[in-house]
């Protein structure tokens, strides 16, 4: 199939016209417009069959999961989705491909609520590369950094549950998906929680694509401060712990990827409008650490005995 | 090398911060803002090492290459760049690579006259994705519809030389580039011409990738009308007949793709208009035909003599 018929076909039906999308797929870029009180938001994300989804996997799946894991960038900004280009690289595109890559991007229109605007479809190696575009208040967006000594460390959701189900990810490539293997596939993008946070609660945001151990140095590095996790406190998926056990759980959920739950710092005074941001918003949210003012440092605490841990995160290269 | 590492080291030192980029490369997305009397433009372009452009050329080279053909997008809308995303699929990301990625980003900033603002890096079969944006004034967008019966057809710079030079481009994969190699290597984006259509001149544009047998369909179908093209008009790059003579040169120069010049049309009475804004912004520019009332034909007129140009574009797959 060309280029050209698939756009046409499978890929315009799927997109839609609302008051911020003056142009959409089909030209040679599509135009959006923002208030005037808003700032735009960007976040580009690739993901490599073999190296970020496995082997034999549903375009499908894989694409949806592309579409949620860009998305999630939005929410650890704060940001509400304006759209999202899906660059695919695939071998071939024939109808049968084809029509498992509209359900893929169907799919995850539906999930994230962001609307597709354009692409670019190429032959080539399996790969996937969304850019997710959002839109936030001026001022507001949750950047990384201006987290403040004796803030709280919070995150929302569970950990370790993509991990865990990366142990046998091979049993989930096509068909129904087991609740575990769900949470690997479809990445929760904590978006209204997001956009909660942005209006003057927390002072700093991430989304966790490399494990806590890894991506709270990000935190910690741009404020030059450090920070106590106790180790009691990290809200590890259950069915990860129902799996493989308490202490091989910990692991997956400290250093394990992939779980896509925002990890955020706010001042003590705002504990009580988090919780009930996490109620309005239906997430899940847990209070499992404090700042301090040693750079860098980042302590273990596990029912009063502390360890200072080196980076354990996850590396690409 | 860590992809951290790689960003810091090597890609924040590129980043720029201007009025209109709130925050640049390192955190989860990029933020931007825009004018209230603006909209946002957003294309992608995926290239894929052997598909897109040759085994063993240099990254610098096809970086620089890719930045081109996306930012070409916003030429052929009429609109001012923004910023760009990178996503960088390498097999490995030593110093010796990372020093030729930050080459090529280096020469596409300065080259497109575009920052960079964020993208991703991860560990794959070599291509390289590019997201770029730009603003244009609301309402003013270059479409590929809305050209109009008798309308001149116009073409910007020459064709052909991106196809001349991809006949022996294994010679010019690394090193000093011959000035037909520069033509496939250094894509023209005509920018401050498509801006200047962008004023109420052109009634419809887009940027020649595939070949002008193939992406005029677009201009026809959209508009629903037919073309007289004059062959004797098509303005062929000199390099190309110099070496391959004028019968294959033309061949190579209509059917040919990768030459990045915009393909327009504009009502009779602009031709001043659009002589003078070639020259004032240094953009050769040529009339090589007419739109009729046809549908969707493309009539190829030689010294009095018409044919039928059935389609003859680049297909991808």
């Amino acid at each position: 199939m060309r280029e050209f018929s698939f756009i046409e076909e499978f890929m315009k039906p799927l997109g839609r016209t609302d008051e911020r999308i003056t142009l959409g797929i089909g030209d040679d870029a599509a135009v959006l417009c923002l208030d005037s009180n808003e700032e735009l938001v960007v976040s580009t994300d690739t993901q490599v069959e073999s190296r970020h989804f496995p082997v034999g996997a549903d375009d499908a799946l894989v694409v949806s999961r592309a579409i949620g894991c860009a998305v999630s960038d939005l929410a650890a900004m704060g940001a509400q989705p304006l759209g999202f280009t899906l660059s695919v690289t695939t071998p071939s595109l024939d109808v049968e491909v084809a029509r498992r890559l509209a359900k893929g991007v169907a799919a995850g229109i539906d999930r994230y609520q962001t609307p597709i605007i354009g692409g670019d479809t190429v032959q080539g190696p399996r790969s996937f590369s969304v850019t997710a575009m959002g839109r936030v208040q001026k001022g507001r967006a949750l950047r990384r950094s201006g987290a403040k000594d004796d803030d709280d460390l919070w995150v929302t959701g569970s950990l370790g549950g993509s991990a865990a189900a990366l142990e046998d990810i091979e049993s989930s490539l096509v068909g129904e998906l087991s609740e575990l293997h769900s949470v690997y596939w479809q990445p929760p993008c904590r978006l209204a929680f997001g956009q909660g946070l942005a209006k003057g609660i927390a002072t700093s945001c991430l989304d966790l694509s490399d494990g806590v151990a890894g991506d709270i140095r990000h935190i910690l590095k741009s404020s030059d401060l450090g920070a106590e996790l106790d180790v009691q406190l990290l809200p590890i998926n259950p069915l990860t712990i129902a799996r493989f056990g308490r202490e091989a759980s910990f692991e997956l959920a400290f250093q394990g990827g992939d779980d896509y739950e925002l990890l955020f710092t706010a001042p003590v005074a705002k504990r009580e409008q988090i919780i009930a941001l996490g109620s309005e918003t239906n997430t899940p949210v847990t209070r499992i650490g404090r700042l301090n003012s040693n750079s860098e440092i980042l302590l273990l605490v596990d029912d009063g005995h502390a360890t200072i841990c080196t980076d354990l995160g996850y590396g690409h290269f």
